[in-house]
Formats: C-alpha cells, structure tokens, sequence
C-alpha cells in the first residue's frame, strides 16, 4: 500500500470522507487512489477558490471536516480567499496540499515555492509530511487540530515521492516519536491533537458565570438608562454580544432568556460562519456592517458580554473614526470564548439570574422576544411562526427581491449569503419564515458564496441551498456552478445583478475621497460591457433565466427549488446602491 | 496633495502608467485620485488574477512595469499565481497591494491577514510604506527594484490611512534617511534601486567569454561524437543552452552564429518569458518538457554552456527518474547569468570563435542556420520567409490545429501560449511564419493565458494577440475575456476544447500510478458537463464562435484578426490526449 492510500485510508477512518479536489501532476497518486478507497468521495472543482469554499460550506453544515487537495504553492494560493473566510468561520478543514518529491525541492523547478508561507496565515496547523511512515498519524493529528475546538484550517502537506513510496509493514498508524527518531513506533489507535490544541470545548468556570450574572441582575435593577458613568448600570446599559457556537437554536434560546431576564440589549456578531433562524426561533439582530449604524446600536453601552464573539471592531478604517466599536468607558466581559461550550454557558447564566430573582417581563429583550418564565431548556422560547407574505410583484428593487424570497424560501433551506448592497432587506424578509440556517461572509474575502453553496449542497443533499450572490462578487469564482451541474447540486443561484460594484460607490464616499470624477466612477462600474449570467450558467451546464420583476422571481424561484440539480436566477436590480 | 497621489504621481513620472486593478476599500482613495492623475490608466480586471497576469504580459512586451492594484490579504492570495509566473519570467512588475491603516490593523478586523507571508515567496522586493513621507521614494524604489535587472516582481503594500494623509509640504521625493529618522529630507530626483539590486546589467569579463570561446573551439577540432569520458569533447558533445535576455532577435541571431562556428548544439529553455520567432529568424529548438525527450536532446553533452538559462531539470519528479537532466560527468559554464548582458556575451563569444579560427559551415547548428561567414550584427542570419502554408480542412486535430494557425498567424503576433498538449504542434507550424512574439506559461501555475494576453494588447494595441488557450486552462482566469471586451483589445483567443486534463492523463502514467479505474478517470474528465466557451465568451461581452473543422478554424481566425476588439473560437478536438 503506498502513500497515498495510506492518507485517504486514514482520513476516511477519521471521517473525512468528501475531498474538493483540482490535483495536478503531484497529486495523481491520491487520484489513483480513489477507485481503491472508494468512500472518500472525490468532488473535481475547475479552480481552487471553488474546491476550498466549498470544504468551508460542508464543515459548518457538518461540524466536520472535508479535505481538500490542491496543486503545489500555486494551487495553495488560489485557494488561499476562500480559506481566509474558513478560518474566520472557525471551520475545521484538512487542507491538503501536494508537493514536489522531497528530494526534487532543491532543483528549483517552475513550480517549486514557498508553500509554507503561503499557507501558515490561513492555517491554524501546519504540517509537511517527512517521510512515508509519518503520513498516517500526521493525518490523524491534521484531523484533529482542524476539529479542534475551535475549528481550524489544517493544512498537510504532502510531497509527491511519499505518495507513490510503499509503507513498509502492516502499515500501522505512527505515533510522533518515530519522527524524532526514537525507534519506537507507536501505534495510534486515535486521533490527538497537537500540542496547544484541546481535545474537547471547555465548561465555563461557576464563579465567571456568577460574576456575569451578578453584573446583569444588579443592572436590571437600576431603573432607567440616565446613570451616566458615575451611577450603576441600568438594563439598558448591559449589552451582549453572541457568535460562533452560541447561534444555534441552544445558544439563541438561551440567550433570547439571559436578555428576557435582564432586560439587557442582545446582538450578534455582523457576519455570522452559521446561524439558524426562522421557525418561531428568537430573532437575534446582526451588529451592523457599517459602523455609524453599529455605534448606534451600542450607543450607551457601559458592559458589553461578549458570547464566542470579539469585541466588535470596524471593518475597515475611515478617516477621523475609531476603529473599535466599544463605547469609551464600557467594561469587556467574556462569557465564553471560542474553546469553551457557550450554550451551556449561556443556560447557567440564565438559571443564575432566575435564581437572582430575574424574570422574564413580556415583551422584554432585542428582537421581541416576549416569552416569560420559561426553563432553560430553550425550546419555549420559539415564537409562533408568521403567515407567509404574499409573493409581490413589480419591477425588481432591493426590498422587493427580499419580500419574493421571503415568500417562498422553502423549509429547512440554507442561504449562501453573498448578496452584498443589494441583498440587505432578505434576513429581515425571512426572519419570521420557516426554519433554516444563514452563512455569512465571514472574513471579506469576496468569491465565497457560490463556492460555499457548492459544500453545503454536497453536505446536505436532502436540503434545498439558497445563493444570494452579488454580480461582482460571483464573477471571482464562476466556477463553482460546474461542479454543482456535475453533481446535481440542489443549488439555487439568485445573482443580484445591479451592475456595479455598489457597496465601493459607498466606500468612496466614507472614506472621504469627496466628489468621484468620471474615471474614478468608471472603475466601480461593471455594466460596460454587461454581464450575462444566463449565458455564463449556462456555459457551465446550469439552467437559467433572467427576471427583472418581483412576480417573475417567485416563479423562478419556485420552480428552482421543486426541480433537482442546480439552477440560476439573474434579478435584474436597478444600478448601483439602491 | 494626499498620499493616494503622490503614489500615482510618483509612478507616472517613473514611467509606470497602466495599472491593473481590483480595487476594495481600502483603495478608494487610489481609485479617486485616477481623475486628478489621468495620466495613469486604471484598467479594471474583475479577478486579481487577471490583474496580476494582465501586468506579466504588459512587463513582458515592454520591459517596463505595469502596477497592479490588489486588495488586502485576500486580493493579493488571488493574484499570487500568476505573480508565482511573472517571477519565474523575470517581468518587471510593480505589485500594489492596499492595507488597512497603520492603527487599525492590531484591532484582527475580518480582512486582516499577513501580507508579508503571503507575498514573499512571489515577490523579488516588498516593503510596506511606514509614514506618507515615504511614500514617494519607495514607489520609486519598488520600481527601480521591479526593473533589476533581471526585472522582478516588487511588491509595495499601501496602508489606507497613508492615501488620505496630506503629504506636508511641497511633496518632495523623500530619500531613504527620512525613514531612519536622521531629519535629513533629502530629495530623490530619480529612483534608486534597494540594496543588493545593481541598477544597471554586467559586462560578463572578458576571460569568460575566453574560457567558453577555447572549450567550444577545442571540441570543434575534435571529429566525431566518441570521445566518451576519457578523450577531448568532440563539438557535438557541447550543447549551449539559451533563455531570458538572449531570446530576442540579437540574441537569438548571435546564439546561432555561434552554433554554427562551433558545431555546438542548441537550445532554448523550455518556457521562455519571450521568444522572437519567424520573420526568417534562427528557430532554436526548446529544451523539451517531457524529461524522457530533454534527456534524448542533451545526450552524451559533455560541456553545457548556460546564457541566461537555468541548468535543466525535470519539471516534476517521476518515480526512478533523476531530478536534474544534465548528463552524469557533463561539465555546466555560465556564460550568462540574469543579470548579465548576455547578447553582448554572445556576440563576443561569436567573435572569439572567429578570432580562433573557427567558420560556419554552411548547414551546421541545429534548427537549420545554415548562413556561413556573416558579422555578429546578427541580421544575416534571418532566413528566406517560407511561403505560407495552404490553410488545411477537415475534422480538427491538434495537428490540422497547428496547421490552420499556421496558415493565417498575422505578421507582428503576439502568442500567448497555454496550449498545453493540445497545443503542442502550434509552435512548429508557425516557425517558418511572419515574425511574431511568443509568450509562454513561465512558472506552471495555470490560468495564465488570457490574463497574460490581454496585458500584451494593452501594452500593444496596434499587434494583434493571440491566444491558445486549453479549455482546462482557461477555466481558472476566464474573467479576463470581460477586461478584453471592456478595453475593447484585439485578442483572439482559440479555446482548445478537448475536454479533459490530458496532461494529466499522460501523468497519472508517468507517476507510475499504474491503470486507471473509473473514479480516477473521472477526475481527469471536464466533459460532465460539457463547458460551452460559446456561451462563456458572450456572457462576458465577447462574440464567440464554436468550429470542429480545421477550414472553419482558419475562416474564425482570418475574420477575428481583421476585426477590432476580442474574439472567442471554441475549437473542438477529439477528447483526450490526441
């Protein structure tokens, strides 16, 4: 058995059985690989960024990781966007990255470079095979270090003479110390991972859950938000801050009663990897992009607790305002970090304020959530779930895309969240529709929703995937929408099409550069010549139409969703902000 | 006047004018300032890719940097491949990556990622601009970097809060003493390579030129090839092996000249940057990609003489096979290195000969110079142009491909060339044909076709461009098809559709990786389904044709090249290697 069965054998064992793959030449034995190991499921993708986005949509649809494979430090790199948003997202990923023979690296050869620092700034482990008798357990620990918690980008590498070389022996897994040359090779039996990683989520320590909610209920207790800063704290000056693990229907609901219970305002983090929403479920609003409307949001805020979540920052810089997002004088507390179970944390916090004497008043909290004296368990706190809107007709705008998907997002649906500008109105449109989940834009990189759609398809075959992608977006990674005809993805693709790169039209502006002139506006401007998504979708073997009212794209949209197999929708938008 | 001008300003009066840009946030400023410096001309790619390539082709038909203009972390992971191809082209090319500003990069905001390891391993000069005072003299010290020689990839990373800056006073050039903080504002009025650059190339001394001249003419006098190790090198046990500089019309004619003096084999690498081809021009053979065919071309060398060209090694490593391709015992003599003069090495070696007695005899070099007795000016030994072929029909081959190119490649062409196998035949069939320019994939990293050609129209409109582009290939940067419509350039790309990664057919072979099962297969195949180029090219603005007969190819070709603007023919070939 050579290498390279030894990698997909080990990582299948360990549960990776899906790899979004574009090999080349030093990859040829995994792909020989795969008709001896027929349960890692090779998925062929035409560029890297779309084979790395979409092991991103499958680990958080999964929890678990997919592999990728890619070809070299060029391979790497075009992977590397897409990996930026993974690990943001916390997502666990084996990366997997071929190599020249170890012993060709010398030679220089054109493809030869620096994998390593190619890698290292989207990894949260790295590792390059040594030897042929190291890639079981390396794989193991890269497995590992990518579930961690938190989740990670582990990134393997693999250099081509360890794929085709023979293990010696029964091929047993090889424990670390025969890579310091001990001698003793031990057999592992499971997957560990590397020093600095925990093996499990911590519990969060009673006395921090008791300060915690100390801080809340003595705040309740102050009536009115008039202290200023030499008084105590009113309600209305605690506010906290979820993300991460704490935006699944636990974390929601247990926070939806820490804020009934104490009155606190409750946010989450701007663009969250995963959350669900829908279905009754509390709705929690998002910190605002833009950083005028998110200092509003906090505005007054004196204790800020922060949930799997960073204290809040803006994303880019301006000109004269301040880059973090944290009123002047508010005190930071962390409830819980990324390693730790902040669910749990979350529903001690809330049976320590009940035991506080904290109840839920009606119709206390951000979002409305209203339930009262309710237990911990969460579930009751799910609203009952609005009436469908009517689907609306018209010529398309912003707000009236939304209300087309808002009325007919089908249940149990995943939204692929690339919309940009235009696509701002569609989570107020589906707050209150069924259940679903929503993946955001987690590290900027634009290109990320079409790829991620991709994994989470493949992730969930059996639920319906919404892609709200803006025109310039999608155009950096096209590619994704062949992989989704070659394997029937159930892939809705609505391309917000308002011919622009409109959210820079704002960004022109807040960053101070004053009145735009012709050819500054020219390069915001992708209209001239306009792109057909149609054609492109269909160049790619995916159906398509084009719409530009409201009417149209419910049609379309309920015929995508009722058809298998990957569809796409342009909606023409007028130009630019809308 | 804010930094964002200055920069501009600043690479303007240094003779950098284009720029290829993708621009975020953080370059607004930049983008802003384009309508107060028109003198600069902001050419939008909707992917860094096509920036990064499109840059590479202009550096490599001018000499002279174009800049690119990427954002952040992200921006510049997805340029990096074909920057990965410029380095190994050694073009000149200014690569301007957007930061956050100075104070808002401790705060981890979602884009934040380390530029610098993401850079590196691609760039031949980086430096982030610390204060806007020296923003002027490290522009023009990243472009006398980018210029070498040999020319190089000189990467500047702009923070955005140094774009909006007023530069104070009257916007001298800030020498380097400013940054060490002496006080001293000394005024650059001209740009000044980093250390360890030299601004100028090298006269290679004459005892080099000397020592080669005495080997070459020694091994002419010796008859026959059977000296074996022990006797004298006979001149066909001398093969020179030429590249970079030495690839144009001076150098290719002196290499020739001293071919045919000494008998000497020759050669050129296997993917040069630039290479001058018909017109009559001496073809020089490239050194094989194929390991096995290189090998067969350098056996029984005994002296290898490199001018400007790397020792051969096999482009991937193969189980068994040696990495490196020079012969076992074969001596290596740089004439030339990358930094030298090497045409006037050339033309100097020529002499030398000469001066030692040693004559062309007519019909002796390979590649067919057959001119005897002319001076080292070089221009006797263009050949008689051969008459051009009859353009050839019937069901489309790669070599009635070839042949249909060949028939109709316009005088004064510029061929981008990522044919890979498909293309294989192209070259030889347009070396008796009008002179023309070939560019060719440098580094292996994928996708370089159309960016690269699109950069080569812009840098010169008045040549037409044409592009071989495999449809595998084509895949990873099609975005630059939009930029060429945008410009409205005249490059006419042939897509080779065969439907499937056939280098990578023939590799899974030559790694040994044994028979191919259905799964294996599977991930060489781009035929499910089937991309439509067609439909591509018209979704990004660009008329497009689909032929499977080699008269319709050439009927394609001849109406795209007599109209302005970019064309598209998906030219349809028996799938597979052929």
């Amino acid at each position: 058995m050579n290498g390279a069965e030894v990698l997909l054998r080990t990582l299948v064992e360990e549960g990776v059985d899906v790899c979004f793959a574009n090999p080349g030449t030093s990859e040829m034995q995994f792909v020989a690989a795969l008709d001896r190991v027929p349960a890692m499921r090779g998925v062929l993708a035409l560029f890297e960024g779309v084979a790395t986005g979409a092991a991103d949509g499958y680990g958080r649809m999964t929890g678990s990781p997919a592999a990728t494979l890619l070809h070299l430090g060029p391979g790497m790199a075009n992977g590397i966007a897409n990996l930026h948003n993974a690990r943001r997202a916390r997502t666990p990923l084996v990366n997997l990255v071929g190599d020249h023979a170890t012993y060709h690296q010398v030679y220089d050869a054109p493809l030869q470079s620096d994998i390593r620092s190619l890698a290292t700034p989207v990894s949260g482990y790295y590792s390059s095979v040594p030897r042929v008798e190291d890639m079981a357990w390396l794989a193991r620990e890269a497995v590992a270090a990518a579930l961690g918690p938190p989740g990670r980008v582990a990134t393997l590498v693999v250099p081509a003479d360890l794929t085709w070389t023979e293990v010696p022996g029964s091929v047993p897994p090889i424990g670390p110390q025969a890579r310091a040359g001990s001698g003793e090779h031990r057999a592992v039996g499971r997957r560990k991972p590397p020093p600095g990683i925990a093996p499990a989520r911590s519990r969060v320590e009673d006395a921090r859950v008791e300060e915690i909610a100390g801080i809340l209920a003595a705040a309740s207790r102050v009536p009115g938000g008039s202290g200023g800063s030499g008084g105590a704290a009113s309600a209305g000056e605690v506010t906290i801050l979820i993300g991460g693990g704490a935006l699944r229907e636990r974390g929601l609901s247990a926070s939806a009663l820490v804020a009934a219970r104490s009155g606190a305002r409750l946010y989450c983090e701007t663009f969250p990897a995963r959350i669900e929403r829908g279905g009754g479920l509390p709705e929690v609003q998002r910190l605002a992009y833009l950083a005028e409307l998110a200092g509003a949001q906090l505005d007054g805020t004196r204790h800020l607790v922060l949930v799997d979540a960073k204290a809040p920052v803006s994303f880019f810089a301006y000109p004269g305002k301040p880059s973090s997002l944290v009123p002047d004088g508010c005190v930071l507390h962390e409830l819980a970090g990324g390693g730790d179970d902040s669910e749990d944390a979350l529903e001690r916090l809330a049976d320590a304020l009940e035991g506080l004497g904290c109840r839920s008043a009606a119709g206390i909290g951000a979002g409305g959530i209203g339930a009262g004296g309710i237990g911990a368990g969460g579930a009751g706190v799910r609203r009952p779930t609005a009436a469908r809107p009517e689907p609306p007709s018209g010529p398309l705008s912003a707000s009236l895309l939304a209300a087309a998907i808002g009325a007919v997002l089908p249940e149990g649906a995943i939204v692929s969240d690339e919309g940009n500008t235009a696509g701002l109105f569609v989570a107020g449109a589906t707050a209150d529709g069924p259940p679903h989940d929503w993946l955001c834009l987690t590290g900027g990189a634009i290109g990320q929703g079409l790829p991620l759609a991709t994994g989470a398809a493949v992730a969930c075959p059996d639920r319906p995937v919404l892609c709200l992608e803006a025109d310039g977006s999608a155009m950096y990674s096209t590619q994704a929408l062949w992989t989704q005809a070659r394997e029937g993805l159930n892939v809705t693709t609505v391309v917000l099409a308002n011919r622009s790169y409109a959210v820079l039209e704002m960004e022109l502006d807040r960053v101070g550069a004053g009145a735009r002139g012709p050819l500054a506006a020219s390069m915001l401007d992708i209209a001239n010549p306009e792109l057909n998504f149609v054609r492109l979708a269909e160049g790619m073997g995916v159906e398509a139409c084009r719409v530009s009212d409201a009417k149209d794209l419910t049609l379309a949209l309920e015929r995508a969703f009722a058809e298998p197999g990957p569809h796409l929708v342009e909606a023409v938008l007028p130009r630019g902000l809308s």
